[in-house]
């Protein structure tokens, strides 16, 4: 075809097509067309990313709970229904806005609570934009769970989980990831990186964490009066692992959702979260079975979650080959880091600690480091500030809510309801009443026979069945 | 750069790339490539919420077999993977059909069937649709499931599964969401207001499974011979909480899928669905904790699914803060609506009633009532009728379905295999047969031993070393 | 609006767009831009696609782990661990490059390894397209994990899943699906239907699962000396049937993710897929009734793999009638495959070799037969050279590499090991420390009282307190 006919031809085309009234393509219309569409693809990538962040929240509970005891998982599970519920209720009235309203001082934000600037132009992006943060809120409100789990009194729980979500998560998020409306955090204008939070999510719940357990103290039994270690083995490893490939599944949306926006950009978030997730594990396998003689099952799998907790700073900033060495040592760390923590006698029976305080430390650190563009003095200064104003706004601020709460409605079970489980006690039922457990916690000894005090007592068929024959 | 460059340059580009032929842009080709585009992220959307509603699947299996006797957890497995398989290919060949053919008269559609005009046009968008119906009829022929659990006999039950998907879910649809061929249909025209099915689906589900339990009678053992509610405990509530993330998860492609578009309606869709639910979670685990003294986890977990149930209907139509409240009421009706049922002694395991079909019905009014532009008494008038139309239609021809298949090849299983169990029984293996379990269902009683017929019998190793030694 | 008034409309918008400097539209740089907003879209259903697919990983875990004995959860989890973590890594190295580098020859690609080629032009697609291939290429090493079950030495199999990663898939899989760079593998030359990779990726899998098995031998007690077949029950059938669920659900990613493309064509594709699972579930369970007589949830389970393994390969040139027969027919095909299998000794736990080896076999000649455009001899015939290439390639290669890890490290465990079960042995720890068990192991035979050595013996908390009173 000539060129002189083309242009014959569009003409053609183009006059038929505007005479069909307010609807007739123009540049102008086409290009904000264009523009709309690319803007339903960043919808849909966003939405659909905050879904899988969401699915996190059930990673994170089957993590938990297969890694404590029988007697406390249906504690475990409320704990994390009620951390998202309750955490989705307090964001949307004060987290929110606290951390992506308009920001004068770069400190917090004081503008979009209970969603109302999100009706002053109709514009419903801050929805969008809201159903992202509120499950990153939810993250860090989980990640304390694990840390303080088969002690901890629901409702004290409950009073703290507010106040993560509403004040101690919000805030320091403000800082590092400013505004959605005017202002920007303070971290943010050093030029901190954390892209998608290994310090604003997983360090922040790492360290509130750290602060509860301590507040908390170990569990009963956890270290002998005779200087040892007593392992307290979790009941359902087999879910531990599957709740572990939930998080790694979470983590792509976590990472790469970090975007809000449907670009090229994404495909090396996912290729390096891969990388660093799989080097976390091989390596935590390596060193536990060097370490302890055997190719360990939870620490391999805390060394997937290492890897991912690493990664997710410089998930856009650094190369492939970097992701794998961020995420092997992340999974070299955490070994030691968890046999550190109860060499000091911390309790944390998931880890956590070690999986988002400390390795969160280590990726955000890793970010500067391994800077695609190279890192300078000042790129690695400003990430150990950053890393620095977490652990320094996290710890005392929560450690004094903690505290707060210990002394007002308490924050640990007696040493009685301990001992038989927080499901009977705080919840009035067992999580598996059909089967015959080991009561961990039974003072007469458990002989495997099934004869603690955890166990079903109602045949509600036979007695039935008695009565009428 | 000047106008007059700019044109230049515009011009120069036009001509440069119309010479290429066929391909060249023209305004109104770009225009057929952006719709183009934006169908592209039309079906990946679609799809990717069919996915989701999809694995909806898999929560109901878990909520079900969690809340029920590990006796029965194979037959509940079983129930689903066929309600699923059977539903598809049902729905495939008549279901949907019924429901989105054309429909001359607005009470059923009469094309389409076995997939039949999608050939006519080669547009490939009805199988798009197909796939993202078919889960949702499946989805209310679950929900009936689970009121059902522990007594129906495997065969009986497969029978009632095919006539929920190829009739009484299709035509109740049929009138409520009309067709996507030719007409609408009756409900639809009034002004019928369901966005995503709090009664197309829901409510459908629900008042089946009344029909169905109403038919069954109670399970064994659970109305007392002293007029006492026996509790007949759940085997599993950490897979049951694992299945409501699960299905909170996939209401997200439940609600916003039900688009089927890409667009930026759905951020507003997500928050309210997340806000609902998240509501009616802290308000049952409040109604429960004062109401029977400690914060239940069937009924925290029932509640976060009553208000995702309540929300259905008007998640795209309400505000974020309305969301609130209707999740929040629909909170506290499940907890009084599963009471009364135990009261009036309809045995439903699982609270499929309360949850599906009485906080649908409160659902579909409450869309009216919090209507973002307002209501009217003609709104409500017309949610009421739809509301009523819906168990007009279901109840009865569910009841006379389920009388029907009783007194032909029978819809439950004897007094002797109920005590057995289901899986066993029906399908010859049980779901654990490493554990030692109690049988509640042991005629001698269950001492917690072990002792009961549900044990596994054999050792396949130690019996072959034994013979070769 | 007349068409003039139109023309100055459009000049008008024109002019004043232009005017605003470098991103004035014009048609040449809307045409760029939809491309870029296409190409957004194709990236994020790609690697949206590539998370559900790796999700099929924990599906896998739970199907293999749930058919299998308590005793080797841990074990199985672990394999399922590795196998991503350390086929990422090698999939990183060297898989990609041999499978998706150039290809001079058609036999193996020689550039890529380590992602260097991403580096060349910077185009990202490199990295979004490997995040889609590493999660097929874990699939295979995947699969294998099932057959070789209960009884293979952690080492010995970490050995094979490299070289299953590293070489077998990925020479195999560039013969089918070529180059992403130059040239093309000798069977896609051909003509070579397998859009998917029933055989790419199921027989592949499968076949060297039959090589392992052979290998290995069977598990102690699955046949006995006296001739007969003695099954060896599966821990949790619960979480085999969620797996398989969860399988469902990541092989809409897997089937219409290999589309790499947001396009119409995905529709099909999720219709075809689902209506054959839900075929081969449903006719898989009524063999099974017929068979066997009880619908069995084993076999049903399995079936609706087998119709998904038989429609990967045809599932976008196939209609969606065929997709059913397809599906019906490898469920019937599964049963009678894993009934000859254990009738000639070969001892496979969880029914791998049937499944992916035999049904995927099928899958590729019905892609053909059933081809929508009509099948020729000629296209059966290409369908029947890659059928027997896969087994000529796959099994002869992975049955020297096992014989080779058996020699040298060694691939299975000893006798008393795999009494104790390879959780304690291999990994330090049982799955269910909480539990009474019924070790199937225990020498001394096993009363369902709990007194086997799987035992958990120790009680922390009563210890500890026993000695501070």
């Amino acid at each position: 075809m000539k060129k002189t006919g083309m242009i014959l031809t569009f003409l053609a085309v183009f006059l038929s097509t505007a005479g069909a009234g307010e609807e007739a393509p123009s540049i102008a219309s086409n290009k904000t067309a264009i523009d709309l569409v690319q803007s339903h693809a960043d919808y849909i990538w966003t939405l659909i990313a905050a879904m899988f962040v969401f699915f996190m929240q059930a990673g994170f509970a089957m993590v938990e709970a297969g890694f404590t005891r029988a007697k406390n998982a249906v504690n475990i599970m409320m704990k994390n229904l009620m951390d998202f519920s309750i955490g989705t209720i307090t964001f949307f009235a004060v987290g929110f806005g606290l951390m992506f309203g308009a920001s004068k001082t770069g400190w917090f934000g004081t503008t979009g609570f209970f969603l109302s600037d999100f009706s002053v132009d109709g514009d419903p992006w801050v929805l969008a934009f809201w159903m992202f943060q509120v499950v990153f809120a939810a993250t860090a409100a989980t990640i304390v769970s694990g840390a303080m789990a088969e002690r901890t009194k629901f409702s004290g729980y409950i009073m703290y989980s507010i106040f993560i979500t509403g004040l101690v998560y919000p805030v320091f998020g403000s800082w590092a990831w400013g505004s959605l409306f005017n202002g920007s955090g303070w971290l943010e204008g050093l030029g901190f990186i954390d892209f998608a939070g290994s310090t604003v999510v997983h360090s922040v719940g790492g360290w509130a964490a750290l602060a509860g357990t301590l507040v908390l103290g170990p569990r009963i039994g956890k270290y002998a009066s005779d200087g040892k270690v007593r392992p307290i083995l979790g009941h359902n490893i087999p879910m531990a692992a599957i709740g572990v490939l939930v998080l790694w599944l979470g983590w792509f949306g976590f990472n790469a959702g970090s975007t809000t926006a449907a670009s090229k950009d994404i495909a090396m978030i996912f290729v390096n979260t891969n990388l660093a997730a799989a080097a976390g594990g091989v390596m935590a396998m390596i060193t536990s079975w060097i370490k302890f003689g055997k190719p360990e099952a939870d620490m391999s799998l805390n060394g997937a979650l290492a890897g991912l907790v690493g990664i997710t700073a410089g998930c856009a900033n650094v190369t492939p080959a970097s992701s794998v060495i961020i995420g092997a040592v992340a999974g070299v760390i955490v070994v030691f880091s968890v046999v550190f923590f109860d060499k000091i006698k911390i309790d944390d029976p998931v880890g956590a600690i070690s999986v988002h305080g400390v390795c969160g430390a280590w990726g955000t650190f890793a970010a500067g480091l391994f800077n695609i563009g190279g890192f300078t003095g000042k790129i690695l200064a400003v990430q150990l500030t950053g890393i620095a104003a977490c652990f320094l706004w996290t710890f005392p601020v929560a450690f004094l809510l903690f505290k707060l709460v210990d002394k007002t409605i308490g924050l640990r079970v007696t040493k009685e309801e301990e001992l038989e489980g927080l499901d009977a006690v705080e919840h009035g039922g067992n999580a598996y009443p059909d089967f015959t457990t080991i009561n961990h916690g039974s003072f007469g000894g458990s002989d495997g026979s099934g004869s603690s005090k955890y166990k079903p007592v109602f045949s509600v068929e036979s007695e039935e069945l008695a009565k009428q024959s």
